[in-house]
């Protein structure tokens, strides 16, 4: 991709060209409050960012905890090609229980700004410094790779600042950070910052910024601009407050706009932001950049038109780069070119009466603000195609018993073409127990198997609505959706069960 | 705040002293897949924009339904003081559906990307300006401030876009507006293509630009850093794909570390994004800049220690200035000056051996990744206050019927201190009638209230294990929580009431 003005800005860059990728997920990242993974989850996370190719992996605070240092030492035998580094304060128990972790390279850092060496610390500048210079030493005594941080150091004064990082680097540090550690800073002022230190520092820079304005990620890539060798991310861009900057938004920048490839296998990034999520419980909103669930997913009129002539109208980057996959989805936007292109997917061939209704119907769908899936697309249309017919299934009666002494049971009574049946089943709760008794009532008209059972999250009172959703399959491959949204949970699972039950029969006539 | 980086990177802007917010949640942000607001949902949005102060709400594309030109007019009867704009492409039947929406503002818009032009419309340069510059003169004809948009502008050869630019300014365009369409600029070359504009373009300039790679908003403050007057925004960065530039971040930044205020009420944008939220469906995730749960809440030791000593230490802006709400959170990061200063916070007093075993439970609760709730906290702390006592109430017997011709019924059989009553009470549901059997046998020992019933999502099968976490008061204010796990929610439900009863009678008896 050629860009006038993204060539036109290059010429003042000064880009370095080693570019590393410190990954801090499983020390800044575990941070973010409510957070707390298993060793065994850190393990996970270690050996997929070692897979991708970050260079260095910080495990985590080994003062912490035994816990901590004891994932650190089953991380260390995976034996990965990324370094393995902790953090530490500079002082020696910190330092020594780093090293009782199998580490071989060490974060180390004071605070250096005035709040917090006057607040925090209570300790002059001179203190601090010296502090610093003793840790590193200390550090480099024991044999360890030395990356040194003033904290806060971007609301630090710049004359101290550089003194202080000279003086680390005098005492043999072999790397500075440069923590934005409330985020305050913004692109601009992070590249005069890094070239500041730049003309005075000869050993590589780093950077670590927070996310408190939305803009860690710009400010790492400015000092990426500005000669920095290297910038702290994490998967998500969780950490501390609003996080730190995002890696797959990082890596998938410099790739594509800035054209540099860090030898990052960018296709596993949808895989490990996944992850990511599930182990920490911080779900990544769908208009999350690059991962999001939306990412690559269109459902406007004019936005679908442009992608299903040609996907980079409306793509800067083909969904496959970062292991993701592009989503037509339909809705109140919904144009006749997507509703067109979804039902050829599926060989659903309509005269031009049936696409009206079909479209009407979809339309009706969207403004109640519902996501049209395919299943109920399909449902819709074989719905038009056919004649209208009767629901095949009625429910007619619906018992269940459930306690703690006896086996939670449902007894059943349902119309199928006309004809009534009822039986009773146990099962391990009492819609569990319905289902059996459903499936056992329709099994010669057809057998059906549940995909997916949902209950939304109910928040208010026990008398709030629950709202359920199931997705069934049959033995021929359908499948077909039902909800039902009711103040009892178990009746509003029955009823979407049945509710899907007719929809998939209305498919299997067709 | 003095940040010496910040002034001397000033030193290269050209800041225009008008700089103007034109927000496009309820039109952008909108065709984000899957969201669908009633016309009451806009109205609220609409009215909770000009409240705070934003310049330009575009309210919709008036040609796509009847529904939207309703809302449109519905909005404009609000009488606003921000100018009210609607999405037209450059064709007549969309500026005829706007001219029927009550609104004095056109934000028109025409591909102008060799993409666009050759795969999307199939047209040559020539055409696509000769379209836009009609449009413009109808829209002035008809007594409109137009905005015009070059669609995929940043990826348009620079000499066409000036061209095209300077053919609607010469048809009476009051405003251009420069959108990233796919989000593929970063912040210097957004600087660059903007000073560029300016050399050549009187009218003022804006920009839209998209956050596909994570720097919508450092995109736009370096459009303004260049000169440009207009920043396109949306609510918690919703819209397509990886969405927008948030409106909060952008405001934000540009009053905090750019020290431009806009005249914006800072104060309602928690508010503001919380209500964005919960009528799209689109939840942000607690690492949000600015109002994500956790933009401002602390759990980690040595971030606790510092905001205790001095906020500042680790928050740039105090929560206030957003309307949000500073967090001590407890967990596995906890630190002792954390404990204490919650401790504090609620009277009561520890010995330091009381305070270990406190500081343990929570550290337990906190590695198996839950967040310890303030609740929690308190009948942790009375626990180990009070003699280990056993359960005041004991569940003997549960059982539930329900259906769909029979009223949900439970019969519930408690022991209370050593003597077991039974009782069965109706509900709207078989949790509803359990929970008014337990409220009706504990009535002579304590009379309590459920506050909060959540279910956490269930997603599997129907014997999926189901989570209950349940939040009661009692007569005098104490709150207490109660959490179960079980493949029947509603043995689940139970089961955690009388969790949080036997903690609140602990509360109770200190």
């Amino acid at each position: 991709m050629f860009i006038e003005s993204i060539e036109e800005s290059k010429k003042n860059f000064k880009i370095s060209d080693k570019i590393e990728i410190f990954d801090t997920t499983l020390r800044d990242g575990e941070q973010s409050p409510g957070v707390a993974l298993t060793v065994d989850e850190k393990i996970q996370i270690a050996q997929k960012l070692d897979n991708i190719g970050v260079n260095t992996i910080e495990i985590g605070f080994p003062a912490v905890s035994e816990g901590e240092r004891q994932s650190a030492r089953e991380i260390a035998k995976l034996n990965p090609k990324a370094n393995l580094c902790g953090l530490a304060r500079v002082i020696p128990a910190d330092i020594d229980a780093l090293l009782m972790s199998d580490l071989n390279y060490v974060h180390t850092f004071i605070g250096s700004s005035p709040l917090h060496r006057e607040y925090k610390l209570k300790m002059s500048k001179e203190k601090v410094l010296e502090k610093a210079v003793t840790a590193v030493e200390y550090c480099k005594d024991h044999g360890l790779t030395v990356e040194f941080s003033g904290e806060d150091a971007t609301r630090t004064e710049i004359d101290y600042l550089i003194e202080l990082y000279k003086a680390v680097e005098d005492a043999g540090a072999d790397k500075i950070n440069v923590p934005d550690t409330v985020g305050v800073l913004y692109p601009a002022a992070t590249k005069t910052l890094i070239e500041t230190l730049k003309r005075e520092i000869k050993i590589p820079i780093s950077v670590h910024c927070h996310n408190d304005f939305g803009l860690a990620v710009a400010n790492s890539l400015s000092a990426i601009e500005a000669g920095a060798q290297q910038a702290h991310v994490t998967i998500n861009g969780i950490g501390e407050r609003g996080g730190n900057a995002s890696l797959e938004e990082f890596v998938v920048s410099l790739k594509v706009a800035y054209g540099i490839d860090l030898d990052i296998d960018t296709t596993q990034l949808y895989n490990l932001s996944d992850y990511v999520s599930k182990v920490t419980g911080i779900k990544m909103p769908p208009n999350k950049p690059i991962v999001g669930e939306n990412a690559f997913a269109h459902e406007s009129g004019i936005h679908v038109d442009g992608i299903l002539k040609n996907a980079a109208t409306y793509e800067p980057i083909p969904p496959e780069l970062v292991g993701h996959s592009r989503k037509i989805a339909l809705g109140k936007h919904t144009g006749a070119s997507g509703l067109r292109s979804k039902l050829k997917d599926y060989n659903i061939n309509l005269d031009e009466d049936q696409f009206c209704n079909v479209y009407d119907e979809i339309k009706k769908l969207g403004d109640k603000g519902k996501t049209v899936t395919d299943a109920d697309l399909k449902a819709i249309a074989v719905t038009v195609l056919g004649k209208v017919k009767e629901e095949n299934i009625k429910l007619l009666g619906l018992t269940v018993v459930s306690g703690d002494s006896v086996s939670a049971t449902a007894t059943v009574k349902l119309e199928i073409d006309g004809k009534a049946k009822e039986t009773s089943k146990t099962g391990v709760g009492p819609v569990d127990a319905a289902l059996k008794a459903i499936q056992d009532l329709v099994k010669d008209t057809i057998a059906i198997k549940l995909e997916e059972y949902n209950i939304e999250a109910i928040t208010g009172g026990t008398d709030a609505l629950a709202e359920v959703f199931v997705i069934i399959s049959d033995d021929l491959g359908n499948l077909s959706t039902g909800r039902a949204t009711k103040d009892d949970v178990i009746m509003a699972s029955v009823e979407a069960i049945i509710n899907s039950l007719n929809k998939i029969l209305f498919i299997r006539e067709k």
